[in-house]
């Protein structure tokens, strides 16, 4: 067992994990059922933050065809200080036109005439099926009804609304030097962020002096590092809010080891994953280099498959590397470079390592396996 | 159905399909068993020219970590005049260090013997499992079995001899023009090749006064067309052979169209593939632009998943696309722009588009599908 996913952050000195239910102070959270997804499940949700002088941070998918959602988050928000969010879950509201565009512009108005806030203190986000058109009625319904409900005990409600095909809600809130800071994301496929995972919610009463540097960095440390599918996502939307009333600075790492804990569960829960690998890459010419070989081996899905099937198959991490380098020469790379014993072992983690013998740059990235239920959960998606 | 698959070589005019048993003139064939697959199932193939002035080239993998083969033919062949190739499939012979090299070695240097010639005019290719040492000795008899069994009605015994995976031999012996082609490939997974698949012959008795160029022109619109995982392999060779003793040239275009058809034999026989896909990008701003676009989709597990499962989620195409544009503005892509209805329909084929409105570059890409049985394959196969 290497330990990577299950040392969790309450291990670390000082940190004291609090009921997921209990938001950051200052913020409330309120859910509604409006029927995008099946079996009566909550699916909208609204986070709001009571200080009017909250600091924010907002980071979006690169993806070119980006969602509606994404764009008027871009177009729109005021990013450094975002008081509120719309989310829902079971629609992403992308590749849906200009109607799209209008339906979350309309999410974000009734989101602030509910808080009493400005429309550019407001952001929107959205996941779930691509191309349908969002049936904005009841949406907008559901954003009425979850403006209703807000409470400063909803973060384990707002952490469920926002699913679609995650196993279990990822969530936490923690206290530690004087501040709280709570969290939520969600996952499911489409996971391999360009700098965040699907939908990253954080909130906290800590002083937050530069959110978005801070951001930046701990995304660059968690959701930069995973893969579910190699594949980046129409909607990728993470956001962080502080409200500073703590009086006192985020510790050192923390927002760091929280996002860290979320992305890796979103490795472990992401769609059909039953094991989760870290591929170390040591000995490269280039950072770039170690990237491309570490996401070469992490995407290659006879990798995957013999994670799946505890295959200690070595020669495919050797050609996944071969290829990402393709035109160079890794003649020398052999049994002696690659450490590949886990992925044929009993854990349900399994770290690799592959040295390149080309120079002093590493990186490394965690990934799910590709197993039957995968192909079940992506072969009849939207019919 | 599309019938890009489905129209064979065969109808063209003036071609005739020969038993594919039948090399073209001057080329003879022996196949062994020697072990390396099980069930008794030939795995050693060795085919030679009798024409001292046959004219030759051969395409090797860009693979940073190629296999011992295509070292042995890139540090030892006379690429221009290649008489004879020894060939095993079940032990790729890759990732195996310097003894790799020597066996490699060592199968030339007997071939070379059993056939009377220079080892420079004898390529050597081997297929199958990663890292694992070859029974030399076997292999070694099995050449010697091979030379002892050569005749001009083994083509159909070489193209089984060299199938790993494949569940069909890849295979044709024409007549067109006073020339006569045979051609020989096998496929499987670790399919996306840089240039060729994992392994193709190709002999003839026409005049082709520039082998390497008409390989290289006929493999860019075919071999490099496809795709079955996006893993390019450690051992792909193809060889051109030809006598010239008909006295006459290749007819246009029909190295092109048998190299086509193997290759989307090896598509549709593609590790676990139950379905084929065509991508159609236009629209580009670039070639290279159009290529990525269409990788990216063909190789996108979310597109192979509904390949499989029949469903025409043209979102995900759209998601593809825009991340491999990662960055640029694809905004205005939606429903209009994309053709996905085949992926949903009854058919073993499914042709989808996808027009990008940025320019007038466009390509295509061959793809399988992603369903149970490429997990069942993979996920087990060493051990």
């Amino acid at each position: 067992m290497s330990g990577f996913f299950k040392s969790r952050w309450v291990e670390a000195p000082g940190v004291k994990e609090l009921d997921p239910a209990q938001l950051a102070p200052g913020f409330k959270a309120g859910t509604a059922h409006c029927g995008l997804k099946g079996g009566g499940k909550t699916d909208v949700g609204l986070i709001a933050c009571e200080a009017e002088e909250v600091t924010s941070a907002i980071l979006l998918t690169r993806n070119a065809s980006s969602a509606a959602p994404v764009r008027v988050c871009r177009d729109r928000c005021d990013r450094g200080a975002i008081r509120a969010a719309a989310v829902n879950a079971g629609n992403a509201n992308a590749e849906t036109g200009e109607q799209g565009y209008a339906d979350a512009v309309a999410m974000v108005e009734e989101a602030a005439r509910q808080l009493g806030l400005a429309p550019e203190a407001v952001a929107v986000a959205e996941t779930g099926v691509i191309g349908v058109p969002l049936p904005i009625d009841a949406v907008l319904a559901g954003i009425d009804e979850a403006a209703g409900a807000l409470s400063e005990a909803n973060g384990a409600a707002f952490s469920e609304a926002i699913m679609t095909t995650d196993r279990w809600p990822k969530r936490c809130t923690l206290r530690v030097g004087g501040v709280t800071l709570s969290a939520q994301a969600k996952g499911g496929g489409m996971i391999q962020p360009g700098f965040a995972t699907l939908l990253c919610f954080v909130q906290t009463d800590a002083v937050v002096a530069d959110p978005d540097a801070a951001l930046r960095a701990a995304s660059a440390a968690s959701f930069e590092r995973i893969t579910v599918d190699g594949q980046m996502s129409t909607n990728d939307t993470v956001l962080l809010q502080a409200t500073g009333a703590a009086g006192a600075p985020l510790p050192d790492g923390l927002l760091d080891a929280v996002l860290l804990q979320l992305a890796l569960e979103v490795v472990a829960d992401g769609e059909g994953s039953s094991r989760v690998g870290r591929v170390q890459v040591g000995g490269a010419a280039s950072p770039t280099e170690a990237e491309r070989v570490a996401r070469a081996i992490a995407n290659s899905p006879l990798v995957k498959t013999a994670l799946f099937g505890r295959d200690p198959n070595w020669g495919r991490i050797a050609q996944a590397a071969g290829m990402a380098l393709a035109g160079e020469d890794l003649e020398e790379i052999g049994a002696d470079s690659i450490d590949a014993a886990e992925l044929g072992g009993e854990g349900d983690e399994a770290e690799i390592e592959i040295s390149l013998g080309r120079g002093d740059h590493a990186t490394h990235v965690y990934f799910s396996d590709l197993g039957y239920e995968y192909v079940r959960i992506n072969a009849d998606y939207t019919t």
